[in-house]
């Protein structure tokens, strides 16, 4: 459901009224919620609803903490029925963090959650959660994400950043299909430090953590100069990067894959991805946001529970 | 010049052959280092040279901090016609700042020891150095450059931030003839710190200079969400955006106009640009570089030099 104030239902069924290939699913909402953001894009077509009933009726544009419940609820439920092996993979539609976070929320956001709801799962492989950015030109794992700039040098542990390779690695393997990927890892400082002489997190941090893997066999690059690893030939020599943190990453993926990159979350016992972009409480009701992302996080659930299960 | 080792003088020549309508210019370079690069790339038009002869022959690939004196010479020595109005412009080649530092030079590189060569002479406007990265579909100022990444934010002072806008805003109106520039402000945290939330960077200091600067009827904005500031749509927003560290604005310069983003720097005396790329050393002697980066800068020192003589 995400916030039903948002456009989240209305970009599902805008999705199914545009789409006949769509991955079959089941929208977990408010019913009454549902039908209206069916009605507010002219879609007349079969309705998969399980019923997440809102305590008071959702207004477009208009977010309500008495939400909060039914948000979070639809999330559990979603997660429930992953980890019974009803649903082969989640979706979220966009959450407002200002709006849960008054009904006492205690999460950054869905990934998050996730993760907490995932967590005595057994699994197997490296536990995340790890963000990725998944365009359709270009992937990006993320080594920090929601946290002040100044606090991206001191995260950067060497544990952090081989939990991180090791989970992309893994989900590019298992849930991507790809039988030996090409990890590239992109430095922290201007020209990846310039041989230490701006910045030393390379030399201490990043490089040792590559050497370890690629005598693993893993083909993972030392720290690369984030400026030049993104453009379409640079763009060839890799499946993937790991950028140090949220800007970085975010930065090359929006710029060229603008409405079709999609939020996934590698390292869960679960797949869930997530369309690349928040509620748009202001386009909320209008039938003007576009669905290009949830589509893509939908097919992207879809192959990636897929790959899952040939593994 | 540039290092005379690397791929500049090649490039140069290159351009030469290869366009009829290139501003007319004047290589200070070693007259025998130019001739082998014309050789090499097969021009054999005039060449226009005033000699900086090397103490040493130069190999390409093979840097010699021998070198050093001749390289810095040339830069001198364009400066000095540029101050002196018999140049409208300066066009730096690349330099290997490792040779230079070997030979005792002082600067990061050539921003700054142009910037140095200039401090005192009398300029109109506010004074840089500031470097701007301008592509052909997106310019971005940096408010910090050759900086690791975590002193970016204790170096962005609100006496900092304000120049680099006002250097920028200056140059947009006189050096590219845009009468009412508009600046967009990259956030430095996550979201543009997500109102306070993930980093107070913008509250405190970004957003104030911005509203100062508002104040006196420039069009600036807020600190925005810098992953989603450089798409087709957003770039439609804005004539330039002052971006808070190096990766954060080169990264989506690089990324959709690798190959013709020159380096411009604002705010001196003079007109300065350069192409975007290094020395190259392994690429030099082959003919394999390209020039295409070295006619934009040399096409946008003409244009700025033409903007400033009309203002």
């Amino acid at each position: 459901m995400g916030d039903p104030a948002g456009v989240g239902l209305e970009i599902a069924f805008k999705a199914l009224r545009d789409h006949q290939d769509l991955p079959a699913f089941v929208l977990l909402a408010d019913p009454e919620a549902a039908a209206r953001a069916a009605a507010s894009v002219g879609y007349k077509g079969p309705l998969t609803i399980q019923p997440i009933p809102l305590a008071t009726t959702a207004m477009p544009g208009q977010p309500d903490p008495g939400h909060a419940p039914a948000i979070t609820g639809a999330i559990e439920e979603g997660v429930r029925l992953c980890l019974t092996g009803k649903a082969a993979g989640l979706v979220t539609l966009p959450i407002a963090k200002a709006t849960l976070y008054e009904a006492g929320f205690g999460f950054p956001g869905h990934t998050e959650f996730v993760a907490h709801l995932t967590a005595s799962t057994p699994m197997a492989g490296t536990r995340g959660p790890i963000m990725m950015l998944a365009g359709e030109t270009l992937k990006v794992s993320l080594a920090t994400i929601h946290t002040p700039l100044a606090a991206v040098p001191g995260l950067l542990t060497s544990e952090r950043l081989e939990r991180a390779c090791r989970v992309t690695l893994e989900a590019l393997a298992t849930d991507f299909g790809i039988p030996r990927p090409r990890l590239a890892l992109a430095g922290l400082n201007p020209h990846a430090g310039e041989s230490g002489g701006i910045g030393r997190e390379e030399i201490e941090r990043i490089n040792p953590v590559a050497a370890r893997l690629r005598a693993e066999g893993h083909a993972v690059t030392d720290a690369q100069p984030a400026d030049t690893l993104f453009h379409p030939e640079a763009r060839r020599q890799y499946d993937a990067v790991l950028a140090m943190y949220h800007d970085q990453g975010l930065i090359p993926v929006k710029t060229v894959d603008f409405w079709s990159a999609v939020n996934v979350t590698l390292g869960l016992p679960i797949v869930r991805t997530s369309p690349d972009h928040g509620t748009a409480f202001d386009l909320a009701g209008k039938g003007l946001a576009r669905a290009d992302s949830f589509v893509a996080a939908l097919r992207l659930a879809a192959k990636m529970a897929a790959g899952r299960a040939a593994a």
